[in-house]
């Protein structure tokens, strides 16, 4: 029963604060994956509720369009794994990120919509315009309240892919160009919405990093994240 | 290389008649492939190539998003299902339509976009102007060049599903207002592309509508189908 349901006029949100959403994004290899693992260490162990997702593959649906992402014997070309990422997130949307955000939470995602632009537009070259208007449909208007990007040059990434077969292998694949257009994406993305991000170099320590991070959700959302 | 290469403008495409696309549009149980296979075993005993291919599921992306689809154990909201069904239909047209169309081919498809924008727009109720969208930027702007509509009214369809234990289940748990959309849905998509729709009784006998099918592809395309 929504609020403008005119049968029970007087039916309101909760109240109490607002959801939040962080979203964390970078190529894999950035150290985005544990800066947001950091983060909530930290928060369970301040006792703060707070849900940690993902894209792709939070959802029943996700993890098996996640995996067909992710099997070479299933040719998808840019424009079809374009969809299939949408379609992944309009069921995240739908099961996980409402849900949570209209209960108030705090909401952590590995990935968001800044990963379909950097690597669907910016890395393949599908259109801008597409990808914003799908990505818009797909969230409903949902935005992230914070997007942590983790930049990390692609030399910088070359070098710590090594010590990983699978993304190693990806990196070959693509090519260097490649990685090198997603990440002008993201740094694109970052300027154009440079309110609601906060741009960290990759390269630098993690416990740094982690400082960085911290002191940005506080001064942004002052009482939210504890310390 | 395209005609438009200007390294070697003489290369133009072959010479030959142009592909054509007939799709077969209908609820399921309105007959509509056994119509495309009489169709095609007709074809082949005349010795006239063709591509019989469906959407979804003609391509191993396809058949596994296609077994998502039919997976009660993975639920999928309208709109989910909508951007699946769009990355179906844009590897399929990758894979079969656009290779099979560009070498002057006859391809007949069990089901096409039409379809989506019967159980999505009209059945589920999501924007018929994001689903025109979705499938124009899926298809890369092609269109069926016959489209061979077999309407059957919800009690008649309720009666044939009753044989069909998957397709009855299927009913119970939609609804019957919900094929009934989906019917009209189909009627209108007709009304608005009668140019290119051959509108079909699917409550007459099959060899009856083998006959009509027969003679408006020998009105429209003359010498492509043979008799």
């Amino acid at each position: 029963m929504t609020p403008s349901d005119p049968i029970s006029p007087s039916v309101s949100p909760p109240a109490g604060p607002p959801g939040l959403l962080v979203a964390f994004e970078g190529v894999d290899g950035s150290g985005k994956s544990t800066q947001l693992r950091r983060l909530s260490a930290r928060l369970a162990a301040a006792k703060i509720p707070h849900t940690v997702t993902k894209e792709p593959g939070a959802t029943p649906l996700g993890k098996k369009l996640r995996e067909i992402l992710l099997d070479p014997a299933l040719p998808a070309s840019a424009l079809a794994q374009l969809f299939l990422f949408q379609a992944d997130r309009a069921q995240h949307r739908q099961e996980v990120l409402s849900p949570a955000l209209d209960r108030g939470g705090i909401v952590l995602s590995d990935r968001l919509s800044d990963a379909t632009m950097a690597y669907q537009a910016f890395g393949f070259g599908l259109s801008r315009e597409l990808v914003a208007t799908l990505t818009r449909v797909a969230l409903d208007g949902l935005r992230p309240d914070l997007t942590v990007l983790l930049d990390l040059p692609v030399e910088a990434l070359e070098g710590r892919l090594s010590a990983r077969a699978e993304g190693r292998t990806r990196f070959e694949r693509l090519g260097r160009d490649y990685f090198d257009r997603v990440r002008r994406g993201y740094l694109e993305i970052a300027r154009v919405h440079a309110d609601r991000t906060l741009f960290l170099d990759a390269t630098l320590p993690p416990d740094l990093l982690e400082k960085q991070i911290d002191a940005e959700l506080a001064r942004r959302f002052p009482g939210r994240f504890g310390r």
